[in-house]
């Protein structure tokens, strides 16, 4: 992994018409974004869900690409018709879309050659000029082309290779975060809530989500932020304002 | 509903720090996309997931909103610092961010008077001529500015209040699907399937996503029309490929 930068944002792009559809309920944002933040200090700052389309492929990996330090592709990489991503990259970038010679004997000694067809073949096409992701599970490497890393979407797969992009990246400062779960209603907190935010904005991010728990509702105070520090500082603040509304704090 | 319209397509544009940093899993986009489709016969077309930010959500909501027939919001619509969804709608529209005299009335006879503070009244100011989305579950209504239709992030509560939509929306076409799950993998029919996708291309398409069940690892195969016809037709020739290739159907 490279140097420590401050700040550093990426992007993900989920290609897939099953996510659209809600054939398909998405893992991979969450695990993809909390892997990134606690690993590398990178936070995602946009997510798109696109189909398997190839204009329209190109058009968001060039606006994310030139938007944020990193681009995480997920789906589109397997053999089939309808996986289209790396062609794509390489029209987005105008780089050749070739076989990439790593990645062909990988899955020759994979595959073995009778067992090598066409169709496996494709899985080692690749924007000429990628740098592999390894795949410990499924042998068919990711790739990185220019600052998009093109990831597989199937999740347990996905997961098996995240590791294999931390070498690629820089990076950042970890974002860390408080949660205090209220037993009260947003709107009976949040003007001071709102007030606090205030206080402190640009150096801490306040959010409040309700919650439903037992029958009961709730609310989460959820700050983030790069300092901890400052996360203390804020949390002291919280603190009173539970207190002088007499609010019950639910542990765990 | 208004009366029906042959292709109608929606984009998502969901609302918040808590998804992109992965701390609350997303449940909205399967839910509205399933909702849209089998309901009204409208398609999602794009999802994106953007911070509370408010230049991001007017870039956003302007984009979206002149791209697709319609945009679904989903978050930032509470008592909160945090809630700014209400007043960027506004200032993309150009409109007045103001009280909207029904949304306050329905407001005030659910708190109380002497309860219906500042906060909740917050609730009820929304863009100039914003048409209402009854709440069922928690009262505070969503609304429609143009063609943006906004709803609450918290599962639960959009649920219940998806329904009045309804009235607001043009109808298009139902897409159909039809899944056959196979114990095969996807590098042993993607030319054959390729072939087929071709042969009905426009009027069929055609995914294969890959499963691991019990151990045993398979491929389903979604065709999706708005012709129940097509799909009949289809699924004939996807028959033939698994009979030629002596592969396992699995049941269920």
């Amino acid at each position: 992994m490279k140097k420590k930068n401050k700040k550093v944002n990426a992007a993900i792009l989920i290609i897939g018409n099953e996510i659209l559809s809600g054939r398909t309920q998405d893992k991979n944002i969450g695990f993809i974004s909390n892997w990134l933040n606690s690993t590398c200090g990178i936070s995602v700052a946009e997510v798109r869900i696109i189909p398997d389309v190839e204009k329209t492929i190109v058009n968001n990996v060039l606006i994310l690409s030139k938007k944020y330090k990193y681009v995480f592709t997920t789906g589109g990489i397997g053999p089939t018709h309808d996986d289209i991503t790396a062609q794509s990259i390489s029209k987005a970038f105008k780089v050749k879309y070739e076989f990439h010679k790593e990645a062909y004997s990988i899955l020759e000694k994979y595959y073995g050659k009778k067992k090598f067809n066409d169709s496996r073949k494709k899985m080692s096409k690749m924007p000429k000029g990628s740098k592999l992701i390894y795949n410990p599970s499924s042998a068919a490497p990711g790739f990185m082309t220019k600052n998009v890393l093109s990831l597989p979407g199937v999740p347990s797969i996905l997961i098996s290779m995240i590791e294999n992009c931390k070498k690629y990246l820089v990076k950042g400062s970890k974002v860390h975060s408080t949660t205090l779960n209220l037993y009260t209603v947003e709107s009976n907190i949040s003007k001071k809530l709102g007030q606090i935010q205030k206080k402190y904005r640009k150096i801490v991010d306040v959010g409040s989500y309700p919650f439903f728990r037992l029958g009961k509702i709730g609310v989460s105070i959820v700050t983030r932020s790069t300092s901890r520090t400052k996360l203390k500082i804020i949390h002291k603040d919280l603190l009173k304002l539970v207190k002088s509304k007499k609010i019950e704090i639910l542990k765990v």
